[in-house]
């Protein structure tokens, strides 16, 4: 599965090495202290989804050109700088569990670091021709930022609707999947009609992933996935199956899911992976972000046929069959 | 004094309005929650020092328009966003003494809220027609952190020259003053040179005014000043009269305050201030902080006299005879 997935890249391969090229040197200050800190970042760096997305959209519509690169560095960036800040309000969990001056300092680092981030992103972005990508990315980290405000403000809030779920992760994750193919597009010379499609392409994965996210946080095995579960149901953060579980399950399984929501047991994350698997909540779930894979990959079916296209396809589907 | 500050922004008045009503309808959200949280934006809200610098620059050098309306506001968001961002940085100090999970909380809504701050400023910078003000405030933000990182990372160490201080304040302060003074200029139609002077004043009222913020931080009355005073020293910040002080001070006395600053003494506030008000280091910083006052009124000598001309040597006056 990585092979195929790596060799799904083929057609923006130079592309893809001229954003890590940028990145770095664009990252790069008059001050070691200040390079010393970007080292860090190099440990957020994964997959280059964002980028991936916004060079493919560009690919599938038409040619790829300087601007393409200098648009899908800055999304990696604002991507990055987005993970930073998460990784503020993560470690400051982890806190409540016990303070250390270490993951203080790692605190005040990661805001500034996150900022520096966002900053340069926007300096990278205001050197194209017009204002038209900056109005855009901008647009879209307003939203970034309203999702993760809404998610905070819906922390511990058992009644949280699927609609309001659906809110907080369009804007807190899929917007700027969206903007990356919606980017792409535009900047390969597609008519706004197609660029839409490519809009719905990137917003209806971007829904997709996050349910396939929220889905592995419960039933995952942490190995494959290859990094800590259990984390929304730690933090008070309801996700779909939970949401699924707690509007159909019976009612004692319900109150039983909330009093372990509340619960400090040092068991809850499996204490309630146990009560929800034998629902039928996950294939709920499960099943919801295979309609979205559906429609992205629907919305862009009418373009020509090329390997970008297909490469795109193939992606959407890897969403939903992510190893568990 | 407070009445002749208000009468010198006369000649700016509706401006100065506007931007608080555009400040006020550009950060406002379709979600209630999002909104709340935006409300404690007002707290922080302060003299409007940016927005009167460029809107005075512009004045300075022939007419406002809505570009100046629109970069004033997006300024004011900036330094919004420096100061609760600066906010989790300072609760984290706080939080050394005792964590409390509203602290927490305060902190990673802090994080989101200047995010919303910076995200929304570059979003309204890139309403204007070209991307030469965003590309010029976006370098100005990566400036910011690069001053607020070097700040960090000289932390406790009590061999700061007075050279890497002056390279921190410029960045953390300074520039965006500069910017201020230079967009104001540029958007009223000045030549390149005439922006430059402007730039030169705005900078060097801005490390003046970051020299007497000091200053006060070690000499100044509470209630005179208005803020809590001492956290340079608490935070372990060497400033420009402590950094006189470890270079010309009798050498038992550079070893107090070297030991000072390392304790935790619960009066060590009041020890370093008798400890360096007999010497003339605070004389020296005030000189350096006149020296730069001078340079400011100089570059602006050649303009034309106008009200809005002598309003900001008025203003770069005013900047070193603040009330102690």
């Amino acid at each position: 599965m990585t092979a195929t997935l790596a060799s799904l890249t083929d057609c923006i391969t130079p592309q893809l090495a001229a954003v890590d090229k940028l990145f770095i040197s664009e990252l790069k200050s008059e001050f070691a202290s200040v390079n010393a800190l970007i080292k860090h970042v190099g440990r957020f760096r994964g997959k280059m989804l964002r980028p991936t997305l916004l060079l493919m959209s560009g690919r599938a519509c038409g040619e790829l050109n300087d601007a393409h690169v200098t648009l899908a560095t800055v999304v990696e960036m604002v991507h990055m700088a987005t993970l930073v800040h998460d990784d503020v309000l993560d470690e400051a969990e982890l806190r409540r569990k016990g303070a250390t001056i270490n993951h203080l300092r790692g605190n005040e680092a990661a805001v500034l670091l996150g900022d520096y981030l966002i900053s340069h992103s926007y300096h990278l972005c205001s050197s194209l021709g017009s204002t038209e990508a900056s109005r855009i990315i901008a647009r879209t980290t307003n939203q970034v930022c309203e999702g993760e405000l809404l998610q905070i403000d819906n922390r511990n809030n058992f009644d949280l609707t699927e609609e309001m779920y659906l809110k907080i992760i369009t804007r807190k994750t899929a917007v700027l999947c969206a903007t990356c193919c919606s980017l792409g597009a535009k900047f390969a010379g597609a008519s706004e009609e197609v660029a839409a499609r490519l809009e719905t392409y990137g917003l209806s994965l971007g829904i997709a992933f996050q349910i396939q996210d929220d889905i592995l946080d419960i039933v995952g095995d942490a190995r494959t996935v290859g990094k800590t579960l259990g984390i929304d149901a730690e933090k008070g953060k309801l996700t779909l199956p939970m949401i699924h579980f707690m509007a159909t399950a019976p009612a004692e399984h319900r109150a039983l899911l909330r009093s372990l929501l509340k619960s400090r047991d040092a068991d809850k994350v499996d204490k309630i992976r146990n009560l929800i698997l034998p629902s039928d909540s996950i294939a709920y779930a499960q099943n919801r972000a295979k309609q979205l894979v559906h429609r992205a990959k629907q919305s862009i079916s009418t373009l020509p046929d090329s390997e970008a296209r297909r490469a795109m396809e193939t992606m959407a589907e890897f969403v939903v069959s992510r190893p568990m």
